[in-house]
Formats: structure tokens, sequence, C-alpha cells
């Protein structure tokens, strides 16, 4: 892969001294290393510099990297895109470690220059596609990178579920809800509601209720290459929210089936050789203390 | 105490055919054994009876027992008129054992024989007292009998709480929720999310929270006579809910504070010595298997 | 796969008469069915009827099929050597449920049919083979089909490891002791300690630390081709077991390394294709209630 | 209370100079306070000093206050002789905050200077006092103070309990093992295990199975005045072990019944006005992150 021109992405919206002086220092980074910097679209308009917009092309051709600088939440909100692009991306944290936004501010020259010299692999970190299907229609579809969720709105009570894989009856669950975590998401949501650690690259989803009624209901791990169905039972007094990556976008009234299936489209993760991602789970859940 | 009359409560409000035969049952049995009855006010008009609210007294001097009669659902209803008034209570089931409603309809007449021949305890259930502060009004003021919850309402991310235990600071939460049990509750709602399964006549409470984000976030057990205040951070894209056994009592927009104490009543529930606790356990969570 | 010659494997040592009476009407079964049967050598001498020991064949060409007669733990005895000759299994249970005995004795001959008719098709169980290092030996070998666990022996202090996976360092744990298990084992004891329910055929292994120190140490999902390496620290008081498939094979005084991969041979369980492993779970976990 | 001589404890029988140096330090704070010190019987020949030992009265008489200085290990050592003789404890440590060592030995002269001067509590932490009965026999008796374990020994599979309380059968348990925990030791063992924390004065034990083979057998809050019973059943295999504190004190063949309440005697720990529990919880669990 050869790299010329790099997107950077953020919540560059805060035009702030400290923002912008952190965007042009890697921008000078960049550009020290003979590549072209494009901004994307989250960025303030009062940061100066070319806009991945302004390009004229499709984002798959105006970059061939994107640096996504922030937290994990912020390389969610690009990662769809970035995916659907198929654009290799490393996430960059300025100070807090992310699991993917795991390498340092002051890391990303020494990375970039392993990047640049090859010296790196690419992660394929899978996405859901979710499907809500309302009589013949589906009412809404979406992608996401760490979960879809499934779960009560405004009640105290729990609400009731009928699951299927491959079309196969797997159970009924009476939960707060439903979580269908990718390995990546392993470790948000779904680790809350007592699901397992899942190494990133495996082909594997994780289903998780949430607070079951019975206690047994526990975890199930599933091939990635499943068609898991969930279908919402009538709920007599409120709706059921359906979130991806922890975004509300549809409300489910009773009679909806939610199908999630593997996204054709895959998350390129930029792994330099020195990532480890164990450092960052030992870091992230405290095992170094 | 000498039972006279005895108030029937219950979802009487299907005049249905076998409703209707249920109570005439029931009546029949009770008035055998020259008890009066009275229906409460649940009590469907198409069945016949004297009721309660047409007796011209107060609760507390109209019945001297109350018998409920569906499940644990119909029983938390009930409870908190009950309690305030004092009236020893015993839960009747249809069919399927509930942890409060534990006597079924067909062993009915051989408890009653038992109560009214003196042979049986009280078990007094503590409830829970919740006021919602903010500024300085009381916005909501509630009684619960298994638990006080605050949850997310709809946003798919999790909220955050500041929890104080006596005036002391106890810990920040980000979490679904946190749950206030009391002995009773312990096996609803609380068990689900972690908790442990407490004797019901013990003077404690617990404190859980909902899928905390911090995995050492567990269960504790606080003395009954605690005063929990649970602060709730500004929530910027959402409400909470309260919610006092089941039911969503109040939102919450940020701001408030919600103080649970031990409600000066309790509810004085009616023990046979035949009874087992644990055998409702056993059975309620299939350790019989 | 031409079925003439099958194996009967069973705690058949009990000469009692149901035992007997057992054993004959399966033999009864097949050879209606025109199929050789040969005694596995488990079986009582009190028991007529031909032994595989006897036939002066391997086990891989005495038999075309094992049928395996009993609990999940008969099936687990006979499965190491099943799988090392790579003979198709099928798990019938007198009565219980097995996850691995999952066909009922009257269920037999149906399923005997759907056999011969070809109408099955081969899971592919992956076993794991574990071995135990010490300075430059290898002091114990073994293969199990659940799970490899190391744990604390008559100690009530935890004990303490490290973990490498693939050669990276993964954590320190202390705990009870840890368990590696299979797809087939996440049933087993892994559930026991917290560990997924994973579908039987995925290509992973999950390690879960049995009561750890640090509750952030949870189940983690890895890929089946890992090497996992579990170095026990010094035991100043005590030793350690190492058990497979339940079955203690060695202690550990400090200094080993214990190194689990996958075993080259897997153990081919027949499904028919009426089988639904969901079922099985809703019934094992009850789930159905 | 008035104070005039005080027991020093701890692992003193290392006769390092940086030990001596901790023991003279401490000491020397103690005289400045006008206290008399007595070295108790696990310090070092080595170490100057005046032995309790040595001073020809019984411990309750020798002295009126005991500072132990280590962690909680050292602390739950000299626990149950303290108790026994009713003499108020604090607990120091040497840099780690324990949940029972919770003064820093650099807060020690201001903790002495509010204890001198009656600024502070006692809590009486419960003990337990576990018998074993076999046949008409007590075949073995001891005292803890965090919790009383029965576990299994070397063996790869699960062990199987009957449980009663008060004389009543509350379950089986089929589990690597049965932990029985103060509030005090709700914080050790029994919360790797998945019991609740409990505040250390509440009136009531946590009953926790390790590893339940049943998932709903969770645990279980009952009132510190119950008799808790557990008989273990025959061990075909192996034996079971009965661990106080951490410490083996019994092997359990088969036939026994464990028998567990809240021993007479209570240990009474100073709590200085300063001291918050609920900020020890913080900072040991991690919760300050």
């Amino acid at each position: 892969m050869k790299i010329n021109r790099v997107g950077l992405f953020g919540k560059f919206n805060d035009p702030s001294e400290s923002v912008s002086d952190t965007v042009a220092q890697i921008r000078q980074l960049l550009e020290k290393n003979s590549l072209k910097v494009l901004l994307g679209n989250t960025t303030s308009a009062a940061i100066d510099g070319e806009r991945i917009d302004d390009s004229g092309r499709p984002l798959g051709e105006a970059i061939d990297l994107a640096i996504v600088v922030g937290g994990d939440g912020t390389l969610l909100s690009a990662a769809r895109t970035l995916a659907e692009h198929g654009i290799p991306t490393i996430g960059v944290n300025l100070g807090r470690l992310g699991f993917l936004t795991d390498i340092a501010l002051h890391d990303l020259e020494s990375s970039l220059g392993d990047i640049l010299s090859g010296d790196y692999l690419i992660e394929h970190r899978t996405l859901l596609e979710t499907r809500v299907h309302l009589h013949n229609d589906i009412i809404h579809r979406g992608r996401s990178v760490n979960d879809t969720v499934i779960s009560k709105g405004d009640t105290g009570r729990l609400i009731e579920f009928e699951i299927r894989v491959n079309g196969r009856f797997l159970s009924h669950i009476r939960s707060d809800g439903v979580i269908l975590a990718t390995p990546t998401g392993s470790t948000a949501y779904s680790l809350s509601a007592g699901g397992p650690i899942i190494y990133p690259t495996l082909p594997v989803l994780c289903l998780s209720p949430i607070c079951p009624h019975t206690l047994s209901n526990r975890p199930i791990v599933l091939d990635q290459d499943s068609r898991v169905e969930i279908s919402s039972m009538v709920f007599s007094e409120t709706h059921a929210n359906l979130a991806l990556d922890g975004r509300v976008v549809c409300e489910l009234h009773g009679g909806e089936t939610v199908a999630v299936t593997k996204a054709a489209a895959s998350l390129p993760m930029i792994r330099i050789n020195r990532h480890d991602h164990f450092e960052t789970l030992r870091s992230k859940l405290g095992w170094n203390e």
C-alpha cells in the first residue's frame, strides 16, 4: 500500500486553541513525511486546511489512510464510513488509552514511521449489519462496529424476545434487553453485561442478555456468519429501543424482527508490529495493578 | 389477633366466569369459617359482594386480614396500601408459586385453619420510602416493597451517579442504572443484576449497579437504617427513570437527588408454621432439579 | 461412509440384569440392521459378545461407528481413544440428556435409520493437547475433550500464574485456578466459572480464571490455533493439580509450564439432521421453564 | 478505656534492619506518648524489648490495646487470640492498604492521638465458630474472622453438600465448595466467588457456593445468629478440605457435618472518626480510577 494522502478525523469542531494546535501538530508531522493532509468533515470551519469533502473525489479515492484522533467513541463514529470505503485506519488518543484509539499522540511519529516503511499488519474488524423487518418492509437498516443492542425503553419492567439463529429457535428471553457484540465490542457494553472478552479478529459474535430473568440465560458465542433474528414481543406498556454502537436509531413497538448478520464491509485497522492487544487489555481493565 | 372481617384483593376486574367462580369459592370458604368478606376496590362491579370502599370505615378498621389472590405483581400493588394500614396479609396464587403469593389456592383452606387457630407468625417486610429532591423541593415521594430503581431512559449510553450513604460518599457509578432492593426484592430484579439472595426478615438493603462500566462495582449490602442518596448527574442526551416496584413514577433530568430510607410502615405478612422460605427458593430458582 | 461394524461402549462392567438387557436390546437392534456388533473393552466379561480387543485389528479398522451408551462422563472417557482413530461416534443416554450423549435410547432406532441412510453430518469436535514442561523435559502429556484445568490443591489460599498466548504475555492471574475449555467443554466446568456458552464447532478456546482475586480478570475467548502457556509460580505451601476432563493427571510443584494447543486429532461426532444443539441447551439449562 | 500498655504484633521474625527499624520507630512513638510497649510472641528474639509472654499475666490483662503491623493476613493470624481476650485492635500497614490494616504507618501518630484522646469508635467484628461433627464426636473446632470454607481437595471433580439452616433444609449444592463469610470476609474470598460486599458491622453472614453446577445457586445472605450446617456427602475419589481464614485445618472424608455459628467472642476493631470504610473500598477495588 502506497500512502500519499491522509485523512484527519476527530472532534475538531471545537475551534479552541488547543484543538487547533493538535491538528496543526499532526499535520506538520504528516507533511514532514511528505504526506498530503485532508481534514474530515467533522472539523470546525475555524480550522484551516483542505477538506476531504472539497476534494471532489469519493472518500476511497481521496485518501489512502485515516487517522482518527480522540476516544473510542470518535473512532466508532468515523468507522462506519471508513469501513464502507475500505480505508486503512489508525486511532490516536489524546491521553486516555482506548481499545481502538490505542496509539498515544506522542507515539504517533514512530508509529507513522513503521507504517510508512510497511512494518504493519491490517486487522479486519467485523461490522454488523442490522435490519429491522416489519410486515414486509425493512423499516431500518444500519451498521455497527461494537454492538447492536435492543433494550427496554421508559419502563421499569423487563421485555421479552424470541431469538432465532439461522432460522432455528434458540430461546425466549425475558430481560432488560439483549446485546449482539462483535469481538471489537466484546470489551465495551457486552463486558458490563457479563460477556467474555473476545480476541478482536476471531470469526464470532457474542449474544448476551441484559439482566435476564432466568439466571441460566448466559452469554453465547456464535459463528460470525450466523443470521441472528430477534423478534420483539408485543409490548403492552412501552416500546423497546434499537441502538447501534450506543446511538438509539429506532423504536420497536412490538412485532418487528431485528435481523443481524456480518456486514459485507469490514474496518481495516492498521496494527504496527509493536502493538499488543493484551497490553491494552491489562491497562484498560486494571490487570497491571 | 381476632379475625372477623377479611378483605379479598385481586385482579378481579375480569368478570369472566372463572374469576367469579374463584371469588365465589374463596368467599364460601371464608364464610364457612364465620368470616365476613369484603371485596377490594380492584374488583369488577360485575362480581357480587360488599365492597371495602362502601363500608364507610378506613381500611384498617374495615378488615382484620387481607387475602391477595394472583401473582407477586398483584400483591405488590396492594401491599403499599395494606402496609400503611398495618393489615396482616397472605398471598394466594392461582397455580404459579410466587415469592409473596406462596399459598396455593388448594391449600387455602388448611392455611386458613392454621391462621384462625393462631398457628402463625407475622413477618414484617420492610418497605422503602423514596423521595426525589430537586433544589429545595420534594418533587416525588413514594413507597416500594421490592425495589427503588433508577435506570437510563431512551438512550444507548450509560448514565452516571454519585452515591452517598448517611452523608458519606460511597462512589461514582457509571452504569445502566442502580437498584436499591429490600430483602423481599432481593429475589426479583436485583437477582438478575447479580445481587445476592437475602433472607426476607434481615435488617439490610442491597444496592446493585446495573451493568456497571467498572467491573469491580459489585452489589453492596447496607444497613436498612441507612439513608442512601443517589444524585443523578446532568444527562446531556436523555433522562433517567425512577421506578418503584417496576412502575416508572418520575423522570430524572439531571440535578435531582433520590433519597431512599426505610419506610415507617412495614407489611405484616402472615407465615403459617408449615411455610418454608427455602422451599420457595428451591422451587422458584430450580434448585430441585 | 459404509457402516458394517459397530463398537458398543459403555459402563457395562456391571453385569446386572438391567445392563445386560440394555446391551442385548441395542445389539438386537443393530443386528436387525445387518450390522456386526463388537463390545468395547469396558464391558463386563459377564456380558456375552465379541470384543473389539479380540478382533485382532486396530480400533480404526475394527469398527466403522462407535455407539457410546451412558452419560457425558462415559463418552469423555471413550472419546480420547475414538478421536485418535477417527471413529465416528454417537452418544446414547439412558434417561438423562447429556450435551454429548444427546440421543435417547428410545430414539436410537430412528436415529440409526437416519445414519444408515446417510442422513447425517459429522461435527468435528476439537480436542486439546496438553504438555507439561519442566526444565527441558515434558513430564506429562495428554488430551482433553472438555477442558484442561489447573487448580489449587489442598490449600485454602489462591495460586498464581503467568499466562502467555503465542509467546506474548497476557496476564498474571491470582485465583483458585484456570480453565482452558473447548467449545464442547464450554457448557461444563467453564460455565460454572462464569465462561460463555460457545457453539460446539467454532474454532475458539475459552480461558477462564476460577474465582480470580482481580474482579476484572474475565473469561477470554482465543483462537483455537493459539498456544497457551500457563506457568505456575513457586508454591510455598502446596502444589497445584492439572486435570484433563476432570481427572487429575499431574501435580504441579512450581516451575512447570503447561502448554495447551489444539490436538491433531478431533472427535467426529455424528449429528443426525433432526439434532438441535439449541434444544439441548434449552433442556439442560432449564430455559424451557 | 484507659490505655497504658500496648501490645505490638507483626511478622517481626525477620531480624533484618528494616523490620527492627520499624519496630523501633513505633515503640519510640508509643513511648513518647507514655505508653508501655510489649512485643507479641511472633517477634524475633533478635529484636529487643519486653515480651507479652514474659509479663506473667494473661493477654487480656497484659495489654490494653493491640497494634498489628503488616497486611490483612498478619491481622487475621493475631485476631483470633485478640478477640478471645477482647483486646481493642488497630491494624497498621507498611505501604499497601488492607481492609483490616487500614492505617498507614505515617498516619499512626495522628491516629494514636485520636485514640488516646478518646476520639474513636469500637466496631465489633463477628467471628465464626466452626465445629466438625462426626458420629457423636466433635473432631475439629476453630474460629475464623473472614471465612469458613469447605472446598474440594486433589480432584478435578465437584463435590456435593447438603446445607441446613437452623435445622431447615436449604439445598443440595454441587460445586467446588462453599464459603461462609462474615461481613469482614465479604471483601476477601467471598467476593471472588461472586458474593456481595457487606458493610462490616451488619448482623449477617453470606453463604456462597464456589463455581456451582446449578447456575441459580447464588450467594445467600443469612442472619448472623443462624446455625448453618454443611453435611459433606460421601466422596468416592477424594477428600474435601475445611479452611478457616485460608488455613486448611481439617480434611473431610465424607459423613461429617460442619456446623457454623457466630462465635461468642468478637474482635473489637478501633475506628478513629476520620476512618472511612467506603474510602478503603474505593481504593482497594479500584473505584477511584
